[in-house]
């Protein structure tokens, strides 16, 4: 039992969180009783403020409180090349690799016929919308390199190149770090497939 | 960059956290955005009352919104033994293997004359104050197996035995699950000198 019911409460709460379970949760509320107050409260109040002020980016569909959001109204960013990814999460991991200086459109999810996902569940009008007005030049189809991934960029690539839009696809090959031995046939197929004389 | 500047304080909130790194922040931040506004602002909320309610129980020491804690008065408890840990969270520890139905007293540390933490910095005044009431028959040393804790166990001992209370140490040996072979040095003595006959 708890000594404390606020405290078992908080354990509840935070065991919701993914991957948290009850060791990581009570060491989780252990650390937040122990916080500083502002510190612990801070963090109350980012999570109450996200659920309250964010919304969606009417333009790429990523989250955001303004419309446009803080990436699609940057000047310094570059309008002509869009990337197209499955979910917003994606691009905070491009956004990590600080490699990409370009917009965003997040689709919303994979096409999936087993799964009952189609293109109208996507954000794919909306797509086509914002490349009505010539400023895109260049779209990077970055979706998961896995079925549904796949299928994804290949309709989607369908669908754009008659535009006479320049479509490419991330390149899909061995992981930095990795080794060849452990590596996937399909990885490694993918790797030579995918080769590139060296500069 | 981020696409919203909530989303970013609520990333940067959530690195505080023990063991949340850059990506796990932006995992549970990327959850909580996504899940029903109830549930996030029910942790959020579960973190204020935590902060804004709960003090210290003046019995054990534990964490608690009452004084005494929910523990130290709850009629089913037996008052005739007292378990002595660390930390409160060594409370939970325990009371997750359901199999102690005694009280607690937290020390809030361990005797480190390193580090600078004397017996005068623990809460071992009380801890001889609660003794007085002729109630507690047993008193179960659970600090942790290691320097300070041993330390602090058989400063206790020497403190309590004299005092016609029987203090025992939980044991300590081969944890359940693991290989002789893969023991400490320290651990297997012990386990050799904690034998028991089997009954």
């Amino acid at each position: 039992m708890y000594s404390s019911k606020y405290l078992e409460l908080l354990v509840e709460e935070l065991k919701k969180l993914p991957s948290v379970g009850q060791k990581s949760a009570q060491r989780l509320a252990m650390y937040l009783l122990k916080a500083p107050k502002e510190e612990a409260l801070r963090l109350a109040d980012a999570i109450r403020v996200v659920k309250e002020r964010v919304g969606v980016c009417g333009l790429c569909g990523n989250f955001s409180e303004q419309d446009p959001c803080l990436i699609c109204s940057d000047p310094q960013r570059d309008a002509a090349v869009l990337c197209v990814v499955e979910q917003a999460v994606d691009v905070l991991a491009l956004e990590r690799t600080a490699h990409f200086r370009g917009r965003y459109h997040v689709l919303g999810g994979a096409l999936s016929p087993l799964e009952g996902t189609h293109p109208e569940d996507l954000r794919i009008q909306p797509l086509l919308q914002r490349l009505q007005s010539g400023e895109i030049r260049e779209v990077i189809l970055a979706t998961n390199p896995n079925v549904a991934g796949e299928a994804t960029a290949l309709y989607l690539s369908r669908l754009l190149t008659p535009i006479g839009l320049k479509v490419t696809r991330i390149a899909r090959g061995v992981p930095m770090g990795s080794d060849l031995e452990y590596s996937d046939l399909v990885t490694l197929a993918r790797a030579l497939e995918g080769r590139r004389e060296i500069d």
